[in-house]
């Protein structure tokens, strides 16, 4: 039995709904517990918006046995909710719901955490430094290693840099950096993908891969020498526009970038709506969609749940293959 | 009558090759004159390999009028041939056909040249100190404000700096340089594609568009202040990920963007074969395949034309609109 924490993300932006509109779809089963944290009332509000047809039951803390069948609704308190913007409260909320369902984890009560988007703007106003999901995470877990992965069934792909500034990528590409993020990859590829021997690729940093030197000497003095010590396992570095215009990335199982946009702008294209990104180095499995608050249609009842489902997918997934890993072990 | 001329590119690479089909796909009429040059034994062996149906006649210079419904080959001189890389005499060959080429367009024997790939490492061997087309054809005809777009029936973009390293990108966007790329692509989407109203759109530099600073000010400090300038004609800075994962691209008819693989890895990704590259500011119409001399497949007679033929039909159009354009004027 698999236990699925969803959290409400900002609860002015679309995750509540698309949390449901996922809950309805996957349904709970003998194999999974579905457990959504969330305001009581919020929850309600949206059930009224979506009308699903899953039963659930409301409780205050998960002390007694879930039900089997039913979604439990975990209510993590109240919040005042207005459709469309962050606020101090939908930023604290959205916190609570992080917090006590990596609590949950911790004390084995749930599996897996699927994250509902959040707003960065919400966590200033409710004095939350954490820039995002995978700083809070990486730290509640006391986690130094990690690494953001982008899955979807077209393309999995990771980076090396995330949110810098372009003009920091360069002497931000430190060998240890690059090595420590490899080796989280290849051991979650092994892992949670059950990959035996993963087919890596490495793009380059600069336009045509520097060309021997003539645009950049990162591809030389850094990243040859790192794909020499990974021989047989990691390809590269390749000419990234001819990579992905080659459609090159369907012959790897994954490829990594070096900044932000080398990897985000070719996967949001190819993967639209269906984009997963998924923490690798946590004690715990934790996926979340692609894709942002959508403030703008919140409460409408016409966002597309299509990336939260697939992150429930593969969260489903990557957990049974953890555990099928640590049965053979 | 338009005439085009199409350059051989490097004769060790498939240049030759899809330059002859395309030739055979469009075919001369009362409406275009084609002239083809290349070494007379190079397309001799070409026409052995891609049997063509069209006819021809090879001449030693465009003196003589040029016969109505056959091509014209332009034999360029001799040089040994060796199909699979680059060398010194590939090199000196590619280069003299784009220099006859540019003669005959300075003499006003021909409206607009079609560029067959080059070798960067062949005009290296032959010390022909350009790194590429762009770069010789703005010396030759002595134009200092250009733009190389790129063009598709998908997207048309164009980059603020092209192949500098990525460290050196944010150092190399100045207001000046900025405006004057600006400038020449509105002039050139008002006249050479016909837009009256041209709806265009410029990308942020660093991941999420800066953040509002939070992740990089370039956005703050240098777009923002040039988007003021330009209200009402260009809409900016977009995030860039979520600019193409929304395919926003489709609700503008030119997209700006401020580094190489920015642009270039979605508009391969988005344009497998078809992309088309073309020189606006030139005073005459230059275009050319959107990839490289493929020196693998060379002599095979397996490569695929379709990125020249657009190249030949974007010329065609844009030389019919910038006529029409003289002729209202």
């Amino acid at each position: 039995m698999n236990s699925f924490a969803f959290t409400c993300g900002d609860i002015n932006g679309i995750g509540p709904e698309i949390v449901v509109k996922t809950l309805n779809k996957i349904k709970p089963s003998s194999k999974r517990k579905l457990i959504f944290l969330c305001p009581q009332k919020v929850f309600l509000k949206t059930i009224n918006i979506v009308k699903p047809n899953f039963k659930f039951s409301i409780v205050k803390s998960l002390t007694q046995n879930l039900e089997n069948g039913k979604v439990t609704i975990l209510d993590i308190g109240s919040a005042n909710q207005k459709y469309g913007k962050p606020s101090r409260e939908s930023g604290k909320i959205s916190y609570k719901a992080i917090i006590e369902a990596c609590n949950l984890a911790k004390e084995n009560k749930v599996d897996a955490i699927i994250t509902a988007p959040i707003s960065k703007v919400a966590f200033k106003k409710a004095n939350i430094n954490f820039p995002g999901h995978t700083e809070l995470l990486t730290d509640f877990f006391n986690v130094k290693k990690y690494s953001m992965l982008f899955v979807s069934d077209k393309m999995k792909c990771g980076l090396i840099t995330i949110h810098i500034p372009i003009k920091n990528v360069s002497k931000s590409l430190t060998a240890k950096k690059i090595k420590n993020t490899i080796d989280v990859i290849i051991n979650s590829l092994k892992i949670d993908f059950k990959l035996k021997d993963p087919k890596i690729s490495m793009l380059g940093l600069n336009p045509h891969a520097g060309e021997e030197g003539r645009i950049g000497d990162e591809e030389i003095k850094i990243l040859n020498p790192i794909l020499k010590e990974y021989q047989g396992r990691i390809v590269g570095p390749f000419v990234p526009d001819a990579y992905f215009g080659n459609k090159l990335f369907r012959n790897y199982d994954f490829t990594i970038g070096l900044y932000h946009d080398q990897i985000l702008i070719p996967f949001k294209l190819l993967n639209f709506n269906k984009g997963v990104n998924f923490t690798a180095g946590l004690p715990i499995v934790r996926t979340s969609p692609d894709h942002g608050t959508a403030f703008d249609i919140a409460g409408k009842g016409i966002a597309i749940p299509d990336s939260m489902i697939e992150s429930f997918k593969y969260a489903e997934l990557i957990l049974n293959n953890r555990k099928s890993s640590l049965e053979r072990s």
